[in-house]
This record gives structure tokens, sequence and C-alpha cells, in this order.
């Protein structure tokens, strides 16, 4: 594969260039991996910059026909629409259920927009780098708006929070005393919580589960990189398409205040660092992926689950099976 | 030091030998970690199980009034009371702030009470073994119930949480809109949120905290380990020292549901088998606290934080620098 022409078609906006590309960086030869890294290179310096907005909610609150709407207005606008999955139950179903071509049948056919599905059978501990890299790429590509979907299965809205410079929650309006079942934890990332289905019989309930986020978000402490009023709850409806303005005005004014702020580099900086630091970490604890370390790590921890050793004493004893206690 | 008579002065219950077994597991001497492991392991058959209650609440809420009063009333039934300090601030202040024996003055006077101040200039990695070990030895010394407090800096919460069978959240009321800050993430942990200062001109902000906060956890997903009800909100008065035998009635049904479901046990190893991972894993990322390797982290994460290298290629540098790329 020829790298330096693979990338300059990237920088042409080319999308068969792009869909390689991003094919490169999913895959875990080394040979690929070697090539992944000079292709990122060559495109670091690109000068272009998306906004990469994270999008979380699990099935059954819309989130295609969300993104079908939302991204057709901003392809209106003139914008050019990127969307990805991180979808890290993949790795456990062997499928894609993700950025579904099918279910976004108008995006997928419009010339300003572009759709990759999350890729199947892919490893857990990978799904954050090539993530990530196709991020990048999107972004090198020349898209205005990189909407990265995720289902919120176990780290993911994490890991998307991690590569995003704006993070929505989207969610379902709410009868009475019924349970959201927000994951605890999602509150520290979110931005903007997004009710959807705020039409027909349903905006009633959609007007309560506003005002119940609004009410949960103002108990919470200020965060550093938020003007004032944000984070906040607001309300769309994907199938009549409205609030759709009314969500984008609000994510371009939450971007400029941290654009004129500083913040929005500063965490671009530390997230580069966050991800730097993690793949060190993650580099060490490899360690522990070798059959031999795996064996050892479930026989020990058995036995402590059990009360037959101590953690320490167990753990001493795993770090020097695989000769890690040097240190 | 005999720890053989060390451990047979805990199971009789004898103070000043806990007190120094105590100071033995804080120690980081190599011979003091060894004869600490001796002695736990000596103990770790005791048969003994303290309730763990976890307590965390930010300065000026009223923890020591509140522990001084509760603990007094728990000793009043005939329970033994131990109270133990997580202070990961300590490692930077170089003083211990918690667990301020001066002001629980009557607790710190009675027979049935044992109050131990975090330990000063500890290191942050160590906070968490020690402390979880400091636990273990109460529980073989006999007594009924351990208060572990925190200050909730950084992942403390995380840390006391993770040796706690309940986690209390006390808090003070907020009038109005003002702003309570509690930290985003604590709701993932909180078995009961205890707003404190029930009394007084500050009785209807109570009020109203504790339907905020009420409203709010109905807003988040059931856990399994979680009866009917729960986590749930209520008010108490340290000064007053009201609302403590509802408190106690609440967290004993709470304890009681959890060993009847087999939550209790299954919580107990799973904490177990945490503990010896994550020692297995901060034993491997100790490669990471070498000076070199520091220093490389540090000049390899600017180069990062500027968009002077990527993330990958700089995490591959590094492993390779500290000869942990093998794997």
């Amino acid at each position: 594969m020829d790298i330096s022409e693979l990338g300059e078609g990237i920088a042409r906006g080319d999308r068969r260039a792009l869909a390689r590309a991003i094919t490169l960086v999913e895959s875990s030869r080394a040979d690929h991996r070697e090539q992944a890294a000079e292709l990122l290179e060559s495109l670091r310096n690109s000068g272009r910059e998306a906004l990469r907005v994270g999008l979380s909610g699990t099935p059954g609150v819309g989130k295609s026909t969300f993104i079908e709407g939302f991204g057709g207005m901003l392809t209106g606008k003139g914008l050019k629409v990127a969307v990805l999955a991180v979808d890290p139950s993949s790795a456990r179903s062997g499928g894609s259920i993700l950025g579904d071509k099918t279910r976004m049948e108008r995006l997928s056919r419009d010339s300003n927009a572009f759709i990759r599905p999350s890729p199947s059978q892919t490893q857990l501990g990978g799904v954050a780098r090539r993530s990530r890299e196709a991020v990048a790429l999107c972004e090198a590509a020349g898209f205005d708006v990189v909407l990265i979907e995720t289902v919120g299965v176990g780290q993911s809205e994490t890991v998307v929070a991690e590569m995003s410079d704006i993070f929505l929650l989207l969610l379902a309006p709410a009868g009475g005393d019924e349970l959201q079942g927000v994951k605890r934890g999602i509150m520290e990332i979110a931005d903007l919580i997004v009710i959807n289905k705020a039409d027909g019989d349903l905006k009633a309930a959609a007007t309560r589960t506003r005002a119940d986020y609004s009410g949960a978000l103002r108990l919470l402490r200020k965060r550093a990189q938020d003007p004032q009023g944000f984070p906040k709850a607001l309300m769309v409806s994907a199938l009549e398409e409205t609030g759709f303005d009314k969500l984008w005005e609000e994510m371009t004014t939450l971007a400029d205040w941290r654009r004129e702020h500083g913040h929005w580099d500063a965490r671009r900086a530390a997230q580069a660092r966050y991800w730097f630091e993690e793949e060190v970490r993650q580099g060490l604890l490899a360690q522990l992926q070798t059959d031999e370390a795996r064996a050892a790590m479930e026989t020990l921890g058995a036995q402590v689950a059990d009360g037959r050793v101590t953690p320490s004493v167990a753990a001493g004893q795993l770090l020097g099976r695989i000769g890690a206690d040097r240190t």
C-alpha cells in the first residue's frame, strides 16, 4: 500500500481513501500498524479541526433517527459530517450493531456525509485506539463535524468522551417515577442531556424528564470547562426534526466559549496526553495477557475471593511468577 | 517484634496491640512489610466480621461531629466502634487532617471506641493497602463497626467504597439553587445520602435538599445489590443527635438484606479479588516509577500534548526505553 498516496487522497477529502485508511488503522497486523503510524504521522499537521461530538444512548432512544435527522440538518448547512461508531460489545457479539447504514438511508446517500459502521470482531483493548485514529483521519479529510456514537456498554462512554470535544447523552422521556436507568457516572461527562421523542403523546413526559434532569444537573459541581448554565438538558424530536437548531446553537455556544477561554486546546492537549499515558499503561498491563499470567490470575484470584490468601500475598506471588517483581 | 504475640493481643482485643499492628502495616520498610503479611495471614481466619462503613463528606459538613455522635450512639448500644481515616491529601500536605481525636473528645475517651488518625507523609499509592489492612486488623480485634472516613479528594471515595460494606455520603443542606458541589460519580457508590444539619434555621433547607437528592437518586439505574428504595437520602442533625436511630435502622436493613440475598459475601469476595488485581496492576505500573521512566513520561507527554508526536508512537518509544516492549 502506498501510504503517501493514501495520505494525499485523504487530504483531498477522497472518501474511498478515507475508508481504506480506516480499515488500515483497524487492523492489528504488525505491518499494518507500522503503516498506520506512518500515515497518521504524515497527517498530523493537516491544520484541519473538526468538532468532535460524542453521543451516547441506550438502544431504543432513537439514536439512528437522531443522527439521520441531525446529521442531515448539518449537511444542509453545508457542513461535512462523519459518523463513527464505538461498539465495545461487537467483540463479544461478533457483529456490528451501530452505525448501521441501512437505518440512516438518507444520510448514507448524502455526499457531505460519511458513515462508518463499527468494525466487527475487534478486540476490546484496541477499540479506543482504532476509534481515536479513525477520528483523526476524518478530521484530516476535512470533515467539519465528527459524530462518535456509542451504546454506553461498560467503559465505552468514557472512551468516547476522551476523544470528544462535546459529549451528548440522548435519553427517552420517562413517565412519572419510572426509572431512567441512567448509568451512574454518566453525569460526569455529559455536556448536554438531550431528551428525544418530545412529540405526540410523549411530549408532556419529555418536558417533565427535561425538568428532572435540569434539577439533577444543578446539584452537581460546576466544571471549569463549562460556561454558566452548562451542562444543560434540552428536548428534541428526531421524528419531527424539531429542537435540532436549538441543540446546534447550544453546541456551538459551548464550543465557542471553550475556544475563547482556552479550554478547547487544553482539553485536546490533555486528551492526547491521556491517550499516550493510557497506551503506556496498556503496554505494561499486556504482561498479564499471556496464557501463563491469565491462568495464574484466575487461580490466585479465586483463592483470594475464597479468603484462602490475602490480596497482597497473592499479588506478590503473581508478580514473581511473571518475572515483574524486580522493581 | 514478636508477630504471634502481637496477633494474640489483637485477638484479645488489646488496643495497644492493635495500635502497634496498624503502625506496622503503615510502614513501607521491607522487613515490616514481611511481618505485616505474616500478621495478616495469621489473623485471616479470625471468623470475626465487622460492618465496614465508608463515610465521605467535604470539610464543613460536620463529619467529626457526626462521627462523635453517631459513634457514641453505637457504643451506647454496646457495640465496639473503630474509626479510621483515609486521607490521600496527607501525602501532599504532610499532615493528618482526619480522624482528629481532639475533635472527637467524647468518643476518644469511650472504652468501646478506637480512633486512629490517618498516617502523615504516606505515599499515595500505599494509602489503599494500608487502610485496607488496618480495617482487617480492627475486624480481627473484634470491632462490630468500622467507620472509614475520607474527605473525597481525587479517587479516595472509590478506594474507601471498595473496602466498605456500606457507603454513606454526608452533605450539608443547600439553599435554593445553590450548588451542592457533589462530585460527579459519587452517586455511583453512595448507599445512603445523609443530609446533616437538619436543625434550627437549616431544617427547611435540609428537607428540600433531601427531596432533591431523593429525586436525583430515582433517575439512576437500580443496582442488583440494593433492595427496593435504596439508595436513599435521609436527614440527621449531628448537633442535636437526631435521625441517628433511623439512619442505623436503614443501615442494618440494607446490611441484613444484602446478607440474606448473598450480596454481602459476593461483595466481599469481589472486593478481595479487586484488591488482588489492583495490587498486581500497581506492581506492573511501578515500572513507571523509576527516575528514567518518569523523565521519559514527562518529555514525551509534553511532545504529545503539543501535537509533535502521536500518542501511539510516543507510547511505543517509552515502552522501548524502559524495556517493556517485549510482550
